[in-house]
């Protein structure tokens, strides 16, 4: 019989983003994930398909996260509205006590090319996962891709400003700041580059 | 003595591009391709490092478009301006002529998910490599990544207009196109969103 591991996931996640930080992520097994806090390696694939699996599993509630944004966007919302929208709903996901976590799982992530790609899977998945959002919306292809992308694009680098030492601001505040960095530098454009 | 083969590698390209297309890239060994045109399995290492860079290695070619472009701008350009530049300079790496070369290998790298991975990585290092551009041009931190972001997502989307069946229009008119959709995307976007 299985016994029920009240907050086991949880658990280990956590021992097992201090593995990594101080021991390398490479140098880390499951069983000693699953050790470090009293538990089975059976109870952690219970949990996880693999370590690498612990730093990613919050994908799924991220994109969830951007879509929400997306469908609490009035009707007559622009596709930029619809990102804008989308943003401000993703930052929710990462409110400042998860900030000290997100820097450690990045760090992590930053020493292993591997990982690397991983995240930057994760991020293009989420692009394409916003551009069908905003399709469903009415958005025409290419303008739901364009947006969707700069979406992304955004949220990558608000991201990587929000986990820097001493950043202060919240998530949202810096993404609604890149974005409009972006109308901005398109509005200046705009004017020069000729039809 | 290694003999000289003239055109050894466009001819070792355009076989196992062929090789890829009819029997499928995994099922395509480097010996076969070599052979297809009467050349030693040697002959193809000397060129390439392996059967995956058949398709991969005129990637610093591309990118040195782009950077072409941006050093052609005059030294007023706005960031998009010089992403307008080097839209358009990475536009004559891929003449007409070359269409038909260009949809084969994309049919190619669709039908493998190791390949669109690779092909995404290579999409992600022409934008941080427009992004270092940009930045030696004076361009800030954050601007130039947006800017240089938004410019492998124009092309991204104009080279996959440019491909398909029937598409008569230059991938440089696409890529101006597409750019100017962004700009109305966002020219629209800035009257709506608060600052």
């Amino acid at each position: 019989m299985v016994r029920w591991e009240p907050g086991a996931a949880e658990r280990l996640q956590k021992a097992a983003l201090e593995l990594f930080a101080t021991r390398g992520f490479e140098q880390t097994t499951t069983m000693e994930i699953a050790e470090s806090v009293g538990l089975t390696e059976r109870t952690f694939f219970r949990h996880f398909s693999d370590k690498r699996e612990v730093l990613f599993h919050g994908q799924q509630l991220l994109a969830d996260a951007f879509l929400a944004g997306v469908d609490s966007a009035p009707a007559e919302a622009s596709p930029l509205e619809l990102v804008a929208a989308a943003l401000q709903s993703s930052a929710s996901f990462f409110p400042d006590e998860r900030r000290a976590h997100s820097r450690t799982r990045q760090s992590v992530i930053d020493q292993n090319p591997a990982l690397r790609e991983r995240e930057r899977h994760k991020l293009a998945s989420i692009a394409t996962t916003l551009a069908d959002a905003l399709r469903r919306r009415g958005v025409d292809e290419v303008a739901a891709t364009l947006a969707a992308e700069s979406g992304a694009t955004v949220f990558s680098i608000a991201f990587t400003q929000w986990i820097r030492e001493d950043e202060q601001r919240s998530l949202a505040g810096i993404a609604a700041e890149v974005l409009r960095e972006l109308l901005t530098l398109t509005a200046t454009a705009a004017e020069r580059i000729p039809r």
